[in-house]
């Protein structure tokens, strides 16, 4: 869509400022660096990325935090990493032991991986006490539960998403980026459905454009993970080619 | 249906035993007098019925809870009684006292009714304590959560079984037999998808017949809460006429 003239470019842009509730988009994003390769000349660029376009987080693997921490000391951007990832399958003592190390190193939030073998078993008690003893870990560190929405039905991601809720999570999150698809606008109106106002919710895996963060957001989400975090806030959009696992988080 | 001959009526009766897994219809009621209006003798008669057909329970208020104990000394029909009966409403401590005092009194199941309140609000975390602090109060004694499936949702239905799941009840339950209707087939299958097959589910409102009974237990049914149980086990079905809130539970 085209806007024909500068009143309607001004209109556009009220509707956006009125979505995004009075702030940057750069603030809903964690800027993102999953893969396995990532280099350290790669994580400086992700961190000095992130303080220049002010994003609310740099997201890197455990390894980088102590790294990102320094390079982020003194700005408002927090670095966060994730647990359990990208299977969810470790232990429950794993996952506490992962978010324990984290936090020490500087992480500022968790994003941990669901057991989704466990909701698919209709093991509810032993998928809520996962999350909730990374919770009771992490104290005042904010819990980010990433179901991998691709992998589950509709009313499995409902109970995974009651479950963070009553865990105590802070917010849950559709995807790893490290499976078939990513986020889709029906799974965030659906989870935003399920937990009400007061719990935040995540769209990552796929989100690569302007228009993609705004979608995403009308839907319901509250946080924006991606990678093209820098052609979302410049609106440089461009098609990313499809590339290996983990690199189009 | 009318069976046409010996044969037919012998094939039919095949399929009962094999839905029943060979076990008396009866041994999957709770017989049920909630009416608040209840007498004495009529719960001696409620008892002695449950005596004389096997019935799994009696499932009477509170009040009654020591004289049904006394009447079924030494049978296998166990006494079970009511916790927040029937709005669910009252404060968690209220909830644990009434099942602590409950199971003093020699109930041997707690049938208690969820906060559908903490559901509509999306309160899962205060919903499923609200069972676990109950379940905890009960130790060795089974929990049953009522929902009362015709003032929720399907989405808080499925929201309310996983929570209800995690907190460790023994049984998921349809409904009080108090509000504008009861147990559905839809519910009973839709219930035991979400529970699996570790875990009870009770049909429980309008069940008045044999036919009643049976669709429940089709549907996955493991308990049926009935006040019509001698009709139901006897065959002698017949319309019920819709009398007070309770009394057709």
């Amino acid at each position: 869509m085209v806007a024909k003239n500068t009143q309607e470019i001004q209109s556009h842009e009220l509707v956006i400022a009125d979505l995004l509730q009075g702030r940057s988009l750069a603030s809903y994003i964690d800027h993102t660096l999953l893969k396995e390769t990532a280099s350290q000349q790669e994580i400086l660029k992700v961190c000095a990325e992130a303080r220049q376009f002010q994003f609310a987080t740099v997201c890197i693997r455990p390894q980088w935090v102590i790294l990102a921490a320094q390079e982020l000391a003194q700005t408002t951007v927090k670095p966060i990493t994730v647990v359990g990832f990208p299977s969810g399958q470790e232990t429950t003592q794993q996952k506490v032991k992962e978010t324990l190390a984290a936090i020490q190193d500087g992480a500022r939030e968790i994003d941990m991986v669901l057991n989704r073998q466990w909701i698919r078993n209709k093991d509810y008690r032993n998928a809520e006490i996962d999350i909730s003893e990374v919770v009771r870990a992490a104290g005042s560190i904010p819990v980010k539960v990433i179901l991998e929405t691709c992998e589950l039905t509709d009313s499995e991601k409902m109970i995974a998403c009651s479950l963070s809720k009553a865990a105590g999570a802070a917010y849950v999150k559709t995807s790893t980026g490290f499976a078939a698809s990513g986020a889709t606008v029906q799974d965030i109106f659906l989870m935003r459905e399920i937990v009400g106002t007061d719990m935040g919710v995540k769209a990552s895996g796929g989100v690569r454009t302007t228009q993609d963060a705004l979608k995403m957001i009308l839907a319901g989400a509250s946080r924006i993970g991606a990678s093209s975090s820098v052609a979302i806030v410049s609106g440089t959009d461009q098609p990313v080619s499809k590339s290996a696992p983990g690199t189009s988080y």
